[in-house]
């Protein structure tokens, strides 16, 4: 009963028969390719526009890689405050900017409120200013607390980003299940929605190791491809990564994978408010986050299913856990089973 | 016919049924897994004492952080001319360093030369200079130029460097050939000759993506963790990289792999020198670089053989090409076949 | 009538003429002169220990330096939410620390909270983090607010600090203004509280331009001299800055001079609180913060007064102006005279 | 008899008075002021256009912060071996342009060989590159070794270098003694013969401390200024420098402090000849460098003369000193006085 992560889950089985034809015979690299080049056509078509893409190791350097590009020598970053970006990724955005300043944005369920936003204009230091100057908005979609934001939301807060001549990042580690969730098109929930760079992951989604930068505008990506060098994060058997990404496109392999994680997710939700348990922020995507009763999950855990509390920062006051109870996380993959969600669920019950 | 780069080849068999493997089921992530702890005890044994191990995803992102960690702010290395390190790794070593000076040394067949390195210590800056000053000393092995640095020369090169203070690091990328052409054991290259960190490089060898910076004292990775997550440098699914260096430590397959490359390499050397053309540094592990007529050049490469001119800067004058000539640089790799071999000396005749 | 800012000032006319005197003949650069050797044993005595003494052109150095060499690469540095290391000094601190966090904490008057540095304790990430982890704790002495940390509040903050394992530091731009406040020696309000390295500024009490870091523990400062000249930061005159320092120090002149500002913030807060003007911090150095209504102080400037609005986001609810008011702030210095002072007053009435 | 360095002497008399004048009253600070404006007037009537002035505290953060801003991330620096960038200045070029790589160009007295740099980009790396690829060229003038780029040989490598796309920077520590000793405008030494930046230096040439950037197309300086500050080198009260540079150009005392030095230089160097000793390097500006025997040295030394010894890198191979001599470098002042030079050349003798 794997409910920790989604990292935690190996692969589907068709991208591993890509990573296994594309392993054969001879190929140059470090992205010279084609399969890369084929990926890049391929990522073209589905954003419905010419993009630039850039293969990386992991999310974070992506999403680090990313916000350096986007941000001047004074730029600041505004995120959620529970972002990964500020709350998991060691420092990489403040050391690949330099010094890049994160500014955390509250809201409900890890997704930054257009309030807040604008209260913070007002508040933060503009042009001119002494303190680094908020350069870049970044979303993270899905959320890290299972949110996700509708295309209109997207649209109001790089609205009011580009306003104020901020670049929008996306953080699509899960951005398959945010898509799958919104039944949009991609292309919906960023470019045409105003973001400027997406951070595509694909390893939460069900490859061994995908993830992406993809720039909707080149122009923006005119010095990333030396920035992702110099940080030594192109793998040179670039291919490797490139037949994952192509496996979990074709067909809509993707959209399948995140769908049935989102499914799982939402039976998780369904099945603990059922059991009466407190579920504080709606369950979107692919992470239900109940308040569970202590001795709950300690037998829970005891019965062999892995999951971790989660910090209650971000929860309104009438939502925060009781003495004896605790917020937790609880993160469905592709791989996940109906027979483990309902070992849970008949667990917890 | 690849000759164009050992990373142009896919991986070993054994090596994709171990990352298949590895892809069941459910794990850990971020290196908190079983396999990855089994590999790190299992480069104890191989190096017969207890090692600090760092997955890395790839060379650059190794040596680069490997060298940040070796190097207080003051510090410069002192590299071979042509290591990858200098040439070939866009700037990474002194971005991680904060601006590490990189300083190249010369010698014959990409080996530094034991003579220069001491005049280098005459001339170079001491502590209390106003310049960067030496505090690591990098030897590639196998050299980029397919030279093998013996144990004793590896003994005096340390030696020479910890008389100063200087630390040692050893660019691995190609260690697996250095090790089955010098029948030592790994030890007796690395920390019994006074190496204190290897970049241990997997993904030349067989494997598709599989590095490792690996410290002989663990007390010099102090912070090496935290350097290597904040680079984006740790794969979420870290057993990925675990599962394929185990599937090439296992039974010696490492060793055979890379002996198979080196035999090939001997093959085409002999085959070209019986046919007259030149080879100024001496083959002693998976590259030959001999001196051909460019007719012969352009032929071959119609003939479609894949390989690469090489910069000239380290050849003896009396090795240099003649008008008509270049020097060219073949690698061979775990998947060169006899065939291939045969077939170029062939067009090459 | 300048109330802007002390660094509006000149200089102490004892002070230029140690500087004249210093610029006669001819003297070893980059501090190897005599004059800066003997600021170094004089601030051994001023200290009542030996002392590390590090020159440097500004401020913002001086404290993005000294934070440099305090944090380890995964360090965070708690500072008041309004301290200049924050809000005044353009990301240097981050700069230079190759990405440091840092971490704002609450207080009124720009003192910290020790209850807020207790409950971050208990929130904030530790060891084993996937965040920067504070290591060290900044205390702006005098604040950015014109308070002053008591003796007993610096052995309570840095006490709870060094619990944690972090090392304290404390940013003296307005260093002479608060030991001359608190009346105990420079000894008492820095080491013998748990003061690990101080900026000591001497450009805001009377110098043109003297700012200098001081490590009471020398081995904190091992790495500190190349930082500072990789740095830019080493003025080749040095004697320019050390003259200028010893000036200050002879014969208690510096706390003469910060005693003259002090009485002067101090008469205009009596003065401003007798013509009905709220000032919610307490005046304690050498800044007064009252509300005032915005047609006095446009009729304020109008008459040839120059100071600045002030941001409001620390004032306790209760104090916030009111839709025609605003928070303001007025700075002493030891060149501000009575009649200034009285002239402001009687326009002030 | 001080010929250590430019930097062991004070300060020009009427540097001192107009520091002492601009030290009253009041001013705005961090370069609001009145004379920091006057100064970038005057400046843009030196150069006969439009310049964007920068100050900064020290020769080192000038040059370091210039050719940060010139250069964009895969960015290498073409200096001459022997320049200050590359041999006194503590890595700073490497650490601002966050791992900027210098590359050392030969050329006898300390200017680069034409011949040289032209090689140089037939061997050096170009775009496309897997290592830091040119971006700017420096020019010392006046140079470590006391030569003096005339200028055509200014235009000749200025234009090389642009028609390459590289940007050029001149390091001006001595550019006074340069321009006296050229009898050229201060606008035909720079962009009129292709310089973009200026690091222009006050401090050698009479100032206590007076430096600054200069950059002919302001285009270039788009973020030069939030670097700066970043960098913690703006003096808050910066009317302390600004009032020694327009000292130093009022009435053209720099150019007549600069022909001083310079003159003392060519009495020693004829006199030096005379008494028969070797002087390699032509003396063109306040540095001249004879190989002297070591007894002679140390008499001079005995004698009360203050000097270095100079490497010996770039000497032509006949030049080079015998075994028991050495080459010296002895550099003169604006408080050079006749008197001194005529004392060390009769103990030369």
């Amino acid at each position: 009963m794997n409910f920790a992560s989604d990292n935690w889950a190996g692969a589907s089985p068709r991208v591993l028969d890509a990573l296994r034809r594309a392993a054969e015979g001879i190929a140059p690299a470090y992205g010279q390719d084609e399969t890369t080049q084929a990926l890049a056509r391929r990522l073209s078509t589905l954003f419905e526009r010419e993009v630039a893409v850039f293969l990386t190791p992991t999310g974070t350097a992506t999403n680090a890689l990313a916000l350096a590009a986007l941000c001047p020598p004074n730029g600041a970053v505004l995120a959620h405050e529970e972002a990964h970006v500020i709350a998991d990724e060691y420092g990489a955005p403040e050391f690949f900017g330099q010094g890049t300043r994160l500014i955390g944005m509250p809201g409900v369920g890890g997704k930054i409120d257009i309030a807040a936003i604008e209260a913070a204009f007002d508040r933060l230091p503009a042009a001119g200013s002494r303190q680094p100057t908020p350069a870049a908005l970044t979303l993270t979609q899905a959320s890290e607390c299972g949110g996700v934001y509708s295309v209109p939301e997207v649209q109001a807060l790089a609205a009011a980003a580009k306003a104020r001549g901020l670049a929008v990042h996306m953080d699509g580690a899960r951005f398959a299940n945010a898509v799958a969730a919104l039944k949009c098109t991609p292309a919906e929930i960023t470019w045409k929605a105003g973001v400027d760079a997406l951070s595509f992951g694909g390893t939460k989604n069900g490859a061994l190791m995908a993830e992406a930068v993809v720039f909707f505008d080149p122009a923006l990506a005119r010095d990333f491809d030396w920035r992702r060098r110099r940080g030594g994060h192109v793998v040179s058997k670039a291919r490797l990564i490139s037949a994952q990404f192509l496996a979990l496109l074709e067909d809509g392999h993707w959209l399948d994978l995140a769908r049935h994680a989102n499914a799982m997710a939402a039976r998780l939700a369904e099945g603990l408010r059922t059991a009466g348990h407190r579920i504080p922020w709606p369950t979107q995507a692919n992470e239900v986050f109940p308040v569970l009763p202590r001795p709950l999950i300690a037998r829970l855990q005891a019965a062999g299913a892995a999951f971790y509390e989660w910090p209650t920062q971000s929860l309104a006051p009438e939502d925060a856990p009781e003495e004896d109870e605790a917020l937790v996380r609880l993160v469905t993959s592709f791989a996940t089973t109906p027979a483990e969600v309902e070992r849970f669920l008949d667990a917890a019950a």
